[in-house]
């Protein structure tokens, strides 16, 4: 309906108006670069694309939206995996590639100020001669944006240590769904009036667009070792997370990867670090000081032996270091290798649940008859499983799709969550009343429209809808695929 | 000209029947004590005061006030600083006292659950037998609440290390100004959803009242050890606490008293470890594993002298380390001491700024005409200028809150901010806009209509208001005891 009604050609011109010709992308044929992002199962163009280069041109931009109250989706690398930057039909993309300066290295108060395209590990790139680093580091890195990570608040294989991406996000320019530009937060760790950091990033886009971002950065450590530990099963590796927490010891990082993992790990990669017949490995980061980190050390190989661990060994120089965490970087990729397609699960449970929940995971695997490979943040109980299958044999997705469902609900079962790190997106609004009470989710919506009246930010992300939810959930892409209008 | 119209009457039927004739107050002699809280430069009494005891007598007793339309200002202890739990005039004032019971205990995923009422100290006594502690340590702590501590997001002498509240706060029941219930957060570190989290924790009692809290336990270090070195003057101390931060080593606490301070705590609690001749003494509070503290505390002790310590003493025991806190701890006290009445100002500085701050905070002194005892968290950069004056002299308070008001916008010119861990309140809330712009401020009431579109909820408070800013901070004070009716 809304096509019939939209003015797109004077929307083009005012929004070429601001950004320029070569800031607009309307050819369908262009457009597809841009129809999904890490979540490739969901796909769809937006109308137009947007490139713009400021805070200015992103208010602009947003204002027109808000006039012809048009959805607008951000975008940043498009690496998210839950479905965030999926674009809206009828709706503007606005993408922030062109947004990637870095404005302001304060080394004094360790901040740095970005434009949200700024590369994650660029940060780190701007500030690691004086010595200091950017913690938060997902998989996807040298790829993701800092924009991108404010909206999914992305964590990383250290973030039990250093937190995840609100830990380190100190205050941010923002772009409100009107246009209006506002500062929240503030270089100071804690200031008066309401959080709106805390609220804003994590917020998949539903609130604003982030135009800069004050991000806080840490000494390097002084020293890093990493452990390798293998066991005969995964239940022996978890415990031994919970029993080196219990102990008081936070490692930078503690990784688990199962058997499935392993070999496939080793298959594509060839570490020779992961012996191929451990139940699993678990991996340990720890850092610190050079007084203390051997000392560290020590006390975590004696608890992965208390646990009946038949070997720790300590990486002894920066090549074996970066050859342990090699095989758990390529985990995914070697997944690949197990099957045509796999399906990234991103769930939390509380770190004493692990070994219960791998137990009924597998359990499900057998069930559905899905190999399902287990690597994940054991530190912090947020698991990946990936659950292996072809896309090209009819009704495997869906089944699988199903799978994943179920071990999402385990993970609520057992005080855990949904999503650990992947956010909610287009993949999992219709998950949220399995966590949240429609109280609970009334009182988000009403945050939402305090900030987005006409519900033009990314809308029908995050939130369950009866449009989508209780259908099938991939009803919406198939009718789209076939040409049916959604309004 | 409410008053008129409010069926009082009716409305203390209603909750009596919910909390029971023995947890009402409706007698102004015993209002009396209900009057204030620990800003006693603002006085006034509620029309009623409820004292419920659980999450459900919460809910009905705002659901009256929802009916009515009547405010609602909760109170736990009534330590804060900034008048957060003020009552209003034409409200109900809701005790959370009877609600002191620590609900559960989860060793395993160390978290505590707590009523509001329950004291910040209780919190550790419940934990430390198993090697527990709960880090945010008011000095009030053993006797504010944990309910308080949530409204205003407390700090402490540990926060640098350890953060404030809202760093320690997993989950919250909230009873919204609706009546309605919601859970907020989780037991784990991160959830998908918007944080409420974190912006229910510091909304200083306006956006509903959190009847069950979460709270994150922490391992007890494994040794602690405190350093006092001595400085001729206050700047050097102020510039080894950067050079600290530089190094790479987050002390668990890192405090400046002036010389003022230390002849005043030494003329109260002689403790004999303060030099009286010293330009100022640095605290330094190193904790963590034994193998790690005295090698941390050596190069603390280095940069110490770098900066021209002329000593640095570690406490050799217990009760030399108690000793050396117990000083700091009863500065406040002290200072009464030294004049009859001291106005606490509370305000936050980026580290770096510390020498030019606190030489400007000397030049304000010297053109009022007050002295200023310095005491502060140097490592969060929060200060806490004590201005002594005499309430008894016409004139005083008011040339002391302005005295005040300069320090704070001396705090916002260099990039600070107007409240380190007390509040907004109603004492500083005409200082917001010197924070935030009038689009940042609307953000934040827009969030606030969400909770709370009545505005019941605590009103008249941290947000700026024509009628009580611009003109003298007090006079709403002054015509209430007068007894003007000021609706």
């Amino acid at each position: 309906m809304l096509t019939q009604v939209t003015p797109w050609q004077a929307i083009t011109t005012a929004l070429t108006e601001i950004v320029g010709a070569e800031g607009i992308v309307t050819r369908s044929e262009e457009l597809f670069v841009y129809e999904c992002d890490g979540l490739a199962s969901y796909r769809q163009q937006p109308k137009i694309v947007v490139l713009p280069t400021s805070t200015e041109q992103v208010a602009e931009v947003v204002k027109v939206c808000d006039h012809y109250r048009i959805p607008f989706v951000a975008r940043g690398s498009g690496t998210g995996l839950s479905g965030g930057a999926l674009p809206h039909l009828e709706g503007v993309l606005i993408v922030t590639s062109r947004m990637n300066q870095v404005l302001e290295v304060d080394l004094e108060n360790q901040r740095v100020v970005v434009q949200p395209g700024v590369i994650n590990t660029w940060v780190t790139q701007a500030v690691t001669n004086q010595g200091l680093f950017y913690a938060p580091d997902p998989s996807s890195q040298i790829i993701c944006s800092v924009g991108g990570n404010v909206a999914e608040n992305s964590g990383g294989v250290h973030c039990l240590k250093y937190g995840v991406t609100t830990n380190h996000v100190l205050g941010l320019t923002v772009v409100l769904p009107s246009g209006d530009v506002i500062q929240i937060g503030s270089a100071l760790p804690e200031g008066p009036g309401y959080d709106l950091t805390g609220v804003f990033v994590g917020s998949e886009g539903t609130l604003g667009i982030a135009t800069e971002i004050t991000l806080r950065v840490l000494p390097t450590p002084e020293m890093i070792q990493v452990l390798l530990a293998d066991f005969t099963t995964i239940d022996a590796a978890a415990v031994t997370v919970s029993d080196i927490i219990k102990a008081g010891i936070i490692p930078a990082g503690m990784e688990i990867m199962d058997n499935l993992s392993i070999n496939a790990v080793e298959d594509v990669v060839a570490t020779q670090c992961y012996p191929r017949d451990a139940g699993a490995v678990l991996l340990i980061e720890v850092d610190g000081l050079a007084a203390e980190v051997p000392y560290l050390s020590q006390r975590v190989m004696e608890i992965c032996s208390q646990n009946g661990a038949r070997q720790v060994r300590i990486a002894e120089d920066v090549t074996e270091r970066l050859k342990m965490w090699q095989g758990r970087k390529a985990a995914f990729a070697a997944a690949g290798r197990l099957s045509p397609n796999y399906f990234v699960q991103d769930g939390v449970i509380p770190r004493t649940q692990l070994p219960y929940v791998l137990q009924e995971i597998n359990a499900l695997s057998e069930q559905y008859g899905y190999k399902i490979a287990n690597v994940f943040h054991a530190g912090d109980g947020n698991l990946h499983p990936l659950i292996l299958y072809n896309e090209a044999i009819p009704g495997q997705l869906e089944a699988v799709e199903e799978l994943g469902g179920e071990i999402l609900k385990l993970c609520v079962r057992v005080g855990g969550s949904i999503s650990g790190e992947h956010g909610i997106g287009s993949d999992k609004k219709c998950f949220m009343p399995e966590m949240f009470s429609p109280a609970d989710l009334e009182m988000m919506a009403s945050l939402r429209r305090a900030f987005d009246p006409k519900l033009i930010a990314n809308p029908d992300k995050v939130f369950p809808t009866p449009k989508t939810c209780g259908e099938a959930a991939h009803s919406q892409r198939f009718l789209a695929q076939a040409g049916v209008e959604l309004f």
